[in-house]
Parts: structure tokens; sequence; C-alpha cells
């Protein structure tokens, strides 16, 4: 087998993010689920984008994020997602190829426009989102190029991906094309109630060995196997799943097979300041590290690191060199 | 003379600001000045765009940011300014009403693009700013409602106005409304190369007192003045303005009418992140203080709080309450 050309191919939904502070106030008002994400149609997000505060507008999309977290750490990263040919659209891909990650996905001439996610930050840091997928739903299968599939080393999936039948199509075929390929593909279970909307599904994807790394945080895993216990989640995940890792904010991250458990520490930050692009940021150090052959531990600390850069900050992408970052700590990249 | 509903009323240029950190190097090779503001065509604007990394948008604008901090004190603020039907319009308006401003100029329904300035951060925290105008430069006498200029006590103009034909007329309309109806009129001059090239038509601005507030940084009273020596420059100030302020970054400021010098210190700072805006908010505390009825020193007080909050992050508006911070400072707003 050839070396892969890219460490990681993301596929997700390309989506811009529309941050502002806002007070809890504002969450009550809108019955929204403090900390979790909802899908929102046009007029939903028209209706919270006019009750938000002035707002910050940085590309984002969950998988998309860790790909340029993989790209600043130094390593080939490619992306596939759908935007239209519009403002928003135009911003996402200048940002990502700017980043150094591959995008060639084609914009979308008509339809939906480009997909957003209305991110409402409150004072504790917290991230509230709403997200409008827009032209992101209209992913499909054709989207999806074999020989990028097959010329990474690993294909990142995220959850949200799930929900469109098309784009779930699309999932289903890069996971198959990446293991006839003898490649490695990894799922972020990226919202608890998207869990809980799909658990069946997931599992299977996770138990049929679909995937084989599955990314969870502490509400995700508990969600997944419907318990309030993390530590039966934590065994449930360990039984099925080739390889979990599941992150827990500040508490650190655990990464379990059915041979090893390694529990890593957070990487320690000066300030919290916004927590979205955490579990993104943390997958594409872990990714990163496994791809450059790193031992797990190892690479869940890269993981951290990463996380810690992207919580110290508005926005969930990287807003320095990671692998800046990660030679001043030590690590060979 | 009945008290006017609004504190300031500013007119400029409708801008989303783009921002991205880069290297020295990126602005050698477009040949830019670094610290300054260039007028850029679309074309150019693509061009600069396609060589910057991956960008954060916030709605900008010198006076509009001026206004925003206006509002973010508590005080009644508008604002008038051109932006087209389209993306980052939307984004412009939004931002700014949500911000608490009064923003009534109907946005232009055809014609060239919301404007934009694509501001380049170097690692030492400067900014080096390209504007495309687009319809910002469409701002015509029309959209200056004679009421809501005799119902401001502060009408503030920023030179940048001065660049197209019709905002200059909007601009003229604008300080003589105010004139007839006692309000105040107040000049950023915005830039030293605007100065330069309209030096004659901005000291009779200030001499005939169609300005009475001249609001300049070092580098432009120097230009105004066609000297390098500080101290000549601001005596060609205070013979020729009503009331000059001058501001010196980390050196502070001088307030100076023919009577009095005030010289205030810059407010202290926990880091520097981006001088975006510095100005901008500065002009914003003083104008505040003045509309309260504050003392000059007391005003450039707060106009140095204001200033030292936007420096500390990314974008020219402020990431929390000013009325805050300036009663957590002690002053009675």
């Amino acid at each position: 087998m050839i070396a892969p050309r890219y460490h990681v191919l993301g596929i997700g939904n390309a989506l811009v993010d529309v941050i502002a502070h806002a007070e809890e106030d504002l969450l009550l008002a809108h019955g929204m689920r403090k900390g979790g994400m909802a899908l929102v149609d046009e007029a939903q997000a028209e209706a919270i984008y006019a009750a938000m505060g002035p707002a910050t507008e940085i590309s984002g999309g969950s998988a998309a994020n860790t790909l340029v977290g993989v790209a600043s750490l130094g390593a080939p990263a490619a992306f596939i997602g759908k935007v239209k040919a519009d403002g928003l659209g135009r911003a996402f891909a200048h940002d990502i190829r700017a980043a150094g990650v591959n995008f060639v996905t084609p914009a979308a001439a008509d339809g939906a426009a480009t997909g957003r996610s209305l991110i409402l930050v409150t004072p504790d840091g917290e991230r509230t989102m709403n997200t409008y997928l827009g032209a992101a739903q209209h992913l499909r299968p054709d989207d999806v190029p074999p020989e990028l599939v097959s010329d990474s080393a690993i294909t990142y999936l995220e959850s949200y991906l799930w929900d469109p039948e098309d784009a779930k199509a699309a999932f289903l075929k890069a996971a198959g094309l990446a293991h006839e390929a003898g490649r490695l593909v990894a799922l972020s279970l990226s919202d608890a109630f998207c869990v809980d909307r799909f658990r069946p599904e997931f599992l299977d994807l996770i138990r049929s060995r679909t995937v084989d790394l599955t990314f969870a945080n502490e509400a995700e895993v508990k969600s997944l196997y419907q318990t309030a216990d993390f530590d039966s989640a934590v065994a449930g995940l360990r039984d099925d799943a080739a390889l979990g890792i599941v992150t827990r904010s500040e508490k650190g991250c655990l990464i379990v097979t059915r041979e090893e458990t390694h529990a890593v520490p957070a990487a320690p930050i000066a300030r919290f300041v916004d927590a979205t692009g955490a579990g993104d940021l943390f997958a594409a150090g872990f990714l990163f590290g496994l791809a450059r052959g790193c031992e797990l531990a190892t690479a869940a600390e890269m993981g951290a690191l990463c996380a810690a850069e992207v919580i110290q900050h508005l926005g969930a992408r990287p807003e320095c060199s990671l692998r800046t970052l990660a030679e001043q700590s030590g690590y060979a990249v």
C-alpha cells in the first residue's frame, strides 16, 4: 500500500459561524437548550439572528474546523462539504483554503444559501448553536471523489451529516471507499441530541466497524448508551468501538480500546473565553498524532493542546500556528 | 433650544472589516504602507483577499465604530451610511442596530456591493487597511434627514467621506444643518494620506469653523501642517481649531484650545492585540463625555478607556459594555 497523500480527509457540513455574546435570558426566550446544537429552518434562523447582538462571522463547521486544525499542525489535509456560490460560501472557501486545506467541492449555483450556525456565547463561555444547514445539506455522494478518500490515511466524518439523506449516502460511500483502500474511518458523535435521534444507526456504524475511531464527549457517550452513569457509558464504548475517544472538557479525556485505557489531562489555559471548537480541535490534534504514528496517549495530549488554544479566543479555528505551538510544547511535528 | 434626542450622530462609510493576521512579507509583496489606509478598486480588493489568510468578518467603518461605542456607553446614537442589500450589507445593518444605534439609511437595491475594509494585522498588532468603498461611496445628500441632524448634540464626520463627491456634499449638508440648529460638528481626520490629498480643504473646514472639533492622530496632524515637528503641528491646530484632540497611541492624548491644553495618559492594558478601532473608540468616549457635559480632561480619559478596551481584541467594536467598564472605572455615566 502506497503512503496516502493526505493525513486526514474531513467530510462535514460547510458552515459559517455567526457568533455573538448573549445573556442566558435570550436562550430562555427562544427555548434553546444551553450548550447544544439545534437545527433550525430559514425562518427560525432569521428570527434568532434578529434577536442576536452584534456578531462576528468566522468560517466554521465541525469537521471543517478539525481539518483546519490538522493543516495548522502541518499535515496535508482535505475537506469535502457543500456551500452555495454566495457571500458566505465565498468566505468559507477562502478561509479553509487560506488555512492550507485542499477544498475542492464545487459550490452550488442555486438553491439554498450557504449554511450558517448562529452561536450564542453566554458569560460562562458556553456556546449554544442554532444551525441552518442551507446548502450544506445538499452534499451528495457525487461530491465524494473516490481517489481523495483512498489517498487519505483517515477519513473523518461528523454525525451532523446523518441528518440529510443525501449527505448520509455520501458518508457511507466515503466510509466504504476508505476501507476498500485499507484506510481508517473516524466518526465524531457531534451532539447528544443528534445521538438521541439516530442511536441505533450510530451503534450499528460502530459495532459493524463501518467506523474505526469514535469521538464522543461525556454527554454524547451517555446518550449513546442511554445511561447517566459515565463509567457504564465508557464501558459500552470500550466493548463496541475499535477505538473510543471520550473528551471531558477540563477533566481531560479517556482513550479506550478493549486492551488499553489512557486518561489524559486537559492542557492548561490562561483564560477561558469560548468553548466553540474545543471538540473539533481536540480531534485535530488526536488525528494528526495518530496519522503521524504517535502513541495513543501522545496523540491525546496533542488533542488537548489544540483544544486549549481554541477555547482561549472567540471562534472555532486556531488563531496561531498549531505546529509552532506543538513544537514549543516539545512535540516532534 | 430643546434638548437633542441623540448625543451623537455619525456619518461615514458603512463597511465590513475583513480581518486576518498577516506577516510583514505580505504587505511588502503588495506594496502596502504599513499602518495606513489605502482605497482599492474591486479588482485590487479581490487580489488582496485571495492572498490573505483565514479572515474574520466584523462590521466596521470608522464613524460607525465610534457610534457603536457611544451607544455602548449608554447614550442615544444614530448613524448614516450606505450599504447594498447584500450579505455584508445585511450584517452591517444587523450589527449596528443590535448595538443600539439608530441606523435608518436605506440599503441600495443595486449597484456596487457593500464596501469592505481588508485589514491585515501584523504580529506587532499594527493594522494595515485596504478599503473597497463599494456602495458606501454612493452616500448622497438625500440620505441625510435634516431632523436627524438637528436632533443630535454632535454630528461626527469622518474625513474618509471626502473622497466621493456625493458623500462630500452629504457631509457639507449635515454640517450646515447642525450649525443652523445650534449643534456641534466634529471631524476625524481619519488618515494621514487622506489629509495629504485634501489638506487645503480640511484646513478650510477647520478655519471656517465648518467643524468645531477636530480629531487627529500624530501622523495626521503632522500631515495637516506639513511638518515633522509634533509641537509645531499641535500649535497649528491650536490656532486653527475651536477644539483640537490629538491622539498619540500609548503616549495618550492632547486636548488643545487657544486657552487650554490637557495632556491625558493612555489607559493601562493587559495585552495589546490589534490597533484597529483605537482612534474610533477614543472618539466615542470623548464625544460621549462632551455630550454629557464633562470637563475636557474627563472626556479624554473616557476616550482613553474606550480605546484601551478595543485594542485588547481583534476588531474595531467593543466586546463588552463600555457603560459597565466606565462605571467600574469610577465614571458617572
